[in-house]
């Protein structure tokens, strides 16, 4: 992948970026400011530069005289680099010295962690729970009456050493045909005991050899989407993936709803089709994407959250939203996919990742066993955050979890022009702290149209560092900008006027919306701190932090940080594995050992239900200001804030 | 039960016989010859009698004067007994000296060998399968969040000492409400495994204290009948039983037919969906009958001949038939019985017995587990003898097998006028060797329609003992009596004249019929001969013989060493055990340590292919004779023919 390098003047910042990538997201991305209303749109002009040497694509714009451009000025958001380039920020397009000060922080949101199948192999952790045999057999005769399935078991035991052999119904019923199909040249598929006590069950015979076909599926049961994988299981690749709605969503959009539902009539037995049609469909996708034949696949593994995994399985999810909040089971005996409704052959077991409370789901376990979390000396604080936020801390030798309900702030609910991550959302935020003028990036670089998230992050993040709000998140009405106003009672900050954005109003951000936020974050953050508190431990004590979910792919750590959401931390040492019930839906499928110490993993996993912790209500109390009433937990942030007060110095 | 004695003269021999037996049958049973020639209907008028001391009932008829009836004449087979008398047999009506001297046999057929479950206990043998216990739960609250599973799981870990617990999908998903209907007190249903090493599975969960009820099913799946019974598992009570013809009769009367039939397209379903249609119609009718809740069933075991076995598992037995004719598989994984097709609950696990090999098979397993046969130091003979005749020799170091293919004279199949054993068919015999004039009886004493198969084996013995036939079978040309003839170049003897039958035509044995027979026992005597020599054994080792099996319940025991068809042993020594398979299906639904033996039991039961046996066909030529070529082997035999040459004395 090509890349170039663009010098920001006169902040003489560099950064070296992908080829392609907007000139406006390189500046925001090396920290510079350009004031910017639109998104990215090109419509309100704003954010002109002037490109000092080398050369950008594009950026030229009615908005622009022909003695501008003549002068090389452009417009940053409709400028794409192709080469080295010097660009330099007219004084109306920025900022004052301090900001020249900033630190660029070179990585916004966490590396990603990918997983190592060949790490697992040095390590010994690989071993395959099902794999193929080819073997040619003895024909019978009237000297050698062994039956066709002893033919095939005596063969496998005496030739491959493969010993306590079962064979299940369907290979019996398929067994006389198939080896008299090809001379008694056959394939056996084996599917491995968990544990090392029990039995290798043969689970597929098929004609010739197709030992080199053998594949698996992962798959993600969220409450919103369904992630599908095919994988090959002989070297971990994913052959196809695919995601859907989860069909379930006509009928509640979050668990409680669904629960809801499913205690109606017909209800329960209503929502596992609906699922199962869902898991059909994708499973489809991904087998004609792959071109494999569906007999060559020999497992799907699933991981969800409790409530999402009893529908999948039809248990009746009622308790799990009453007090003492307890669901039915949080194991689950692998399962015959056809009997879960599954368009896969008969042979095909379907394995359900175990949970380990009402709100501390299989997904969160998948998270834990498939970024081998629970195999790592390093204390570490896993966290999948959304409208439920699920917490794991500990290490190789411990571990607690907790789930506390953040509310939807995160996902831009309850939040006045709060909306999904969708074209239109501001998702990137930059402040001018001497003109108080913004600088946006919405998602697809349309017109602003709402707020997302990350974007309420950064904001706040960045208001309360530059002084725009304090630390109770209220705007500092001394301040003179025409962007700060209060509109019937309520104090809010104009992100983009009527005429810059898709929606012909004003956005803003609120004191409303910001005390959501605070609300939002202090539920997790003081989640983190009572987990750590009921061990003895603190913040300081975190080796690193794993973030798993699609908010983990996009916060930006430093301004996570800085609202007190995540405890201070290197951010080298925050790492982000994506949909983790995926992935460990994926490593559970290439692996035994996975499934050898899952359930012991979830017992070790100590369950804290919040609201019955005594300390959870003062933790949550402390962290409901910017970033916490301790700011000694929070020692970056302090320093830039004094140097700020410093003037800068 | 009361019983009389009676004692007819001149034989000067006593009988005690129960109370109402008929009177021919009595003389039949105590070796006294009458002649009769109606079975029984006392139309033919020629077993007349004379009452001497006591008194029967009826017997009078039109057939005899006023005068006879006068001086105590009545006809036999209208007699009933209902108290002790004497009774002479006039001339007329027998009888010349030596028949006098002949021993009376006590017992003719052979006693029933009785299951003990008693003796199970004190033998250590009595492991329950299944078994129930109740437990009061404490109930979750703030402190207490285990899951439902949990809960029940721990508590019966910590309070009943149940340790590697597994719990089935169907009960993860009752629990959550079970649990609840009677405040946590529940009963749970254990399955236990077979082996040590396996899991404990709690296949059910019930609201409330059901412990004191739960059920078994034992089932039979024969060619032509099945047989079920509910089964108290606690204390091995049958609570209610019932037979039915299986369904695939339609279909094809036999095994071969029904196998040619499963190869037609669509064929195998029909006749699987047939068989289970049956099974469920007797399992209908004996839960209704026992009035017990369905719901406490906790298992069915099944037992058949091998293509029974595939047809019901819906295993293609095309190979069967075939040569060198070879089985899917003789073991069998647990499956659950909805998964069959069974009316049961979805927590009852369907187990079915083992197989040998394609023509020994899981009725015959179940028949040697049952017996005990495989635990018994005595060498033992085991037999099933029907159109297909399966054989087993050993004790508990070891056991061979066989299967031979008699043909269907025993049940009346290339008879002249065989017929199976229904109202009308000669079941028994008597001649007088002075006369050459018959005793005949018939099921339900009605006028003579056909032979059965135990009628002929008595007439072919009681005819070469007494030297109407030849040890060829063939009869004595020299003879003076209108009762053996040539007819279209075929010899036979007149058992009854057209008149005295039902079919208006005379009704004989040809010395075709008893050629027919001699094979059919030679088949099995050298079956017998032909195991016991490849293990360096003679017939004189043999301990005991038991008999399962329909014929094995109403064969005459001397007759069939008479003719050779089983070896001369004490008759004290021959058991009967009924229908096998059903026996050791009921045993192996009652106590675990059947299953855990059978798996090795059927291993080491060394299957011989008689056809490929070299020493078969000599053993059969040998056996081509009546009793054999080698009359040493029939000692008591050989001593009554030599005192019958030397004139009786």
């Amino acid at each position: 992948m090509t890349t170039h390098k663009i010098t920001f003047f006169p902040h003489n910042r560099e950064i070296e970026v992908e080829d392609g990538t907007n000139l406006i997201r390189a500046a925001m991305d090396a920290g510079v400011h350009i004031n910017a209303s639109c998104g990215g749109e090109g419509v309100c002009g704003k954010c002109r530069i002037v490109v000092e040497q080398g050369a950008v694509e594009g950026g030229i714009s009615e908005m622009l005289t022909a003695e501008d451009r003549d002068k090389g000025y452009r417009l940053a958001c409709r400028s794409t680099v192709v080469g080295d380039a010097s660009i330099r920020v007219p004084v109306e397009s920025a900022i004052d010295a301090s900001v020249l000060r900033q630190q660029a922080v070179p990585r916004k949101t966490a590396r990603i962690q990918q997983m190592d199948l060949e790490d697992l192999k040095e390590q010994g952790l690989f071993l395959p729970p099902v794999e193929k045999i080819y073997v040619e057999l003895p024909e019978p005769d009237n000297q050698d009456h062994l039956p066709d399935v002893t033919r095939l078991v005596s063969h496998l035991k005496l030739n491959h050493d493969e010993h306590r052999l079962t064979v299940s119904l369907p290979v019996i019923r398929k067994i006389p045909d198939v080896l008299r199909e090809d001379g008694f040249k056959v394939t056996a598929t084996l599917a491995r005991p968990v544990m090392d006590s029990g039995k290798t069950e043969i689970v597929n015979v098929q004609p010739g050899d197709t030992s080199d076909r053998i594949y698996g599926i992962a798959m993600d049961i969220g409450t919103t989407t369904i992630y599908g994988q095919l994988i090959d299981l002989k070297d971990g690749a994913v052959l196809a993936e695919h995601g859907d709605f989860n069909g379930q969503i006509s009928y509640g959009e979050d668990v409680i709803s669904r629960i809801v539902f499913a205690e109606k009539q017909g209800g329960l037995e209503r929502l596992h089709k609906i699922v199962v049609e869902t898991i059909n469909g994708i499973i489809g996708k991904i087998v004609r994407r792959a071109k494999v034949d569906p007999e060559d696949i020999a497992a799907i593994t699933l991981a969800g959250n409790t409530t999402m995994t009893q529908l999948l399985l039809q248990i009746n999810p009622r308790y799990i939203r009453r007090s003492p909040y307890v669901p039915a089971s949080t194991l689950y005996p692998p399962i015959r996919a056809v009997d879960l409704g599954m368009d896969l052959d008969d042979h095909v077991s379907a394995l359900v990742y175990p949970a380990v409370s009402s709100y501390v789901g299989g997904d969160i376990v998948a998270g834990v066993m498939g970024s081998g979390l629970y195999l790592d000396d390093r204390l570490t604080l896993f966290m999948d955050i959304g409208t439920n936020a699920e917490i794991v801390i500990g290490n190789r030798d411990w571990l607690a979890c907790a789930a506390c309900s953040a509310g939807p702030a995160f996902e831009g609910g309850g939040i006045k022009f709060g909306m999904r991550a969708a074209k239109g959302a501001i998702e990137d935020f930059s402040l001018d702290p001497a003109t108080w003028e913004p600088m946006l990036m919405t998602i697809g670089n349309k017109r602003p149209k709402g707020i997302c998230g990350s974007g309420l992050i950064i904001m706040t993040a960045v208001m309360f560092e530059l002084g725009l709000i304090n630390n109770l998140g209220k705007f500092n009405r001394d301040l003179t900008t025409d962007r700060i106003r209060e509109d019937s009672g309520v104090w809010e900050y104009v992100l983009a006027w009527a005429d810059e954005t898709q929606i012909d109003r004003d956005i803003t951000i609120t004191e409303i919306d910001i005390e959501n936020l605070i609300r939002a974050k202090g539920a997790i953050f003081s989640g983190c701190m009572t987990l750590l508190n009921e061990v003895g431990m603190g913040m300081a004590d975190i080796d690193r932090i794993i973030l798993a979910g699609g908010f983990g792919s996009y916060v930006d750590l430093e301004k996570a940080m800085t609202i007190g959401l995540l405890p201070e931390i290197a951010p080298a040492k925050v790492t982000f594995i994506g949909n983790s019930s995926l992935m460990g839906a994926k490593m559970s499928s290439l692996t035994n050992r996975i499934r050898r110490d899952v359930v012991e993993v979830t017992r070790s996993m100590t369950n804290f239900e919040l609201s019955e912790t005594p300390s959870y209500m003062d933790n949550y109390v402390a962290a409901l200001f910017l970033p916490h009433t301790d700011m000694g937990q929070f020692p970056r942030l302090e320093k830039r804030l004094a140097q700020r007060q410093n003037g800068g110095k």
